[in-house]
């Protein structure tokens, strides 16, 4: 059957994009991975995330694809996103390489910054990659009816990348799991 | 088996309605639909909505269904909702024939406007359509606790109309999918 | 098998209760029930509520369930509630009696009103009962922390009580129901 | 099977975890049971809560888990704390013996307080424990980020808790439960 196939051949692809002049970038949940201990107990194995995409316009309404650069918000960065006022910023660092043998050598640091003459934000993205000395950097404003849409999904989100739905319906799943007969 | 007759034959309609003395408005989900690459990934063909639609009365508690006029609110224009305020008004276009010969000949426009002597709103839809040459008119009062319901279920419905639930539940339904053994 | 028995025999309960010293109050909520249209279709045929539940005290941690008040609100009623600011108040009248000979009869009013020297407030019920000669008052009063447990249940079960939960999740139980193959 | 091997062999553990230098604390929810009536209804028979585990730091990242204390929120308090604001605090006091011939021989208090100079807290645990004539403290600093993921979490969470989402989801699952045909 399909399912057979694995998990790949059947993967929902669902993006929140935000397309603008001269970028664009999406936003999709990653859910954690688990791992089943020898107790039977099963346990986070790879934490979920919100990942973002960000990607250079290479004309009208075409975007790089090949060169998208990517970064991964944790839960708690998710937070930060969910408490932002009108006026507030927000900025996180992120080491891809960290704890390997090229630790500092690429730094990625994803900025939201309240627009100047609007009640929206700037979306920015910048990686420094000593490796391959080059300088990336994204820019995408984003209006306050799409941070609306972000802020909302990605409190839907949340507790899924946290893993907290599989433990509030593993209950419910198991016919009388959790009742007493 | 009844499930063996379509989609349509089992669909379950149950609209949120706002029923004034000159017009009624309803609010009903509108769920993407997917199609699958030869990849396997299955992805977002048509995008969901909040679909709205407006009615005149045409009597005691009647109204004209007939004679109805639609307006499909995409995820961002429902951000937009969610963000207003007591104060806060806005407003959407829509040209149902865009991309075809008739683009232009129909413009929708969907405002929602606040009440000036409550905390209310007025949710109002103007169509004109230069084929039929006819302009038509809908304007219904919303209390602030109707909008409030609307608010909350438009909410709800965000990351179902983005695809979002299908994303996050695509690995908890899979048995063993994204759990290492 | 016990699910041949009907859907009473296995009714799951789990009000959320408020007992303080006169009286108590509990929330449940009530789904909507639907009804299969020649169509095909299937409309909402009841609609769904949060029943809320009065007992006076009568005694050291007991209350009176053989004479509890009953109040069901609708969406919109749920809608103001969760609208409501520390400062806030509401009150709602209903006739269990409309549209019957018996109408205007029994009048059930209740109404949410700030606590004066708290953030609270007070939950109260009166019922006018002219064909008993009877007028009952219930007084129950909520900490603001009581008042949120409300709101976020109610907001939870809302998208429940209008029947929105079944349009989001319809097609994703169907397979390949709302997918193109 | 494995599902035959009972209930704890496949538990989901997903807490949510904020590490600081002198201590840490975890969140879980943790899911009410229920017992089967005679009359066939099922009812809540030990309420959920959210647990809050705190350990101290006893190394480099090393937290003392053999010696962790426990709370566990009730969905009361966790509605204070879904309230707070960034200057609010609250505090909760639990005797684990009520009941018991120990009553009043071990008290614990759970206190959130603001953080002075940023818009964070402090999640402050105090047991006294008489028995053994001791009393531990823990104390760790919160960041508004963390404190967003936590409210979040636990209001996605409440309605499970209060086993509010099994009330809603019991006329979903049975077919034609709740139809008329």
């Amino acid at each position: 059957s399909s399912h057979a196939t694995g998990y790949n051949s059947n993967r929902i692809l669902a993006p929140y994009s935000v397309y603008k002049g001269k970028a664009a970038f999406s936003l999709t949940p990653s859910l954690p991975t688990f791992t089943k201990l020898h107790s039977g107990a099963v346990v986070v194995d790879r934490r979920g995330s919100i990942m973002v995409i960000f990607m250079h316009a290479i004309g009208d309404r075409k975007y790089d694809w090949e060169n998208r650069q990517r970064f991964a918000l944790s839960a708690t960065e998710v937070g930060s996103l969910l408490t932002m006022g009108p006026q507030d910023s927000c900025e996180f660092f992120h080491d891809p390489s960290i704890k390997s043998s090229n630790a500092g050598q690429v730094r990625k640091s994803l900025s939201i910054k309240p627009h100047a003459n609007s009640n929206g934000y700037f979306m920015n993205l910048t990686v420094v990659n000593n490796l391959l000395n080059t300088k990336e950097f994204f820019s995408v404003p984003v209006t306050a009816a799409e941070f609306a849409v972000m802020k909302t999904a990605c409190s839907f989100a949340l507790p899924h990348i946290m893993g907290w739905d599989k433990m509030t319906h593993q209950q419910s799943t198991g016919g009388t799991v959790g009742l007493q007969s």
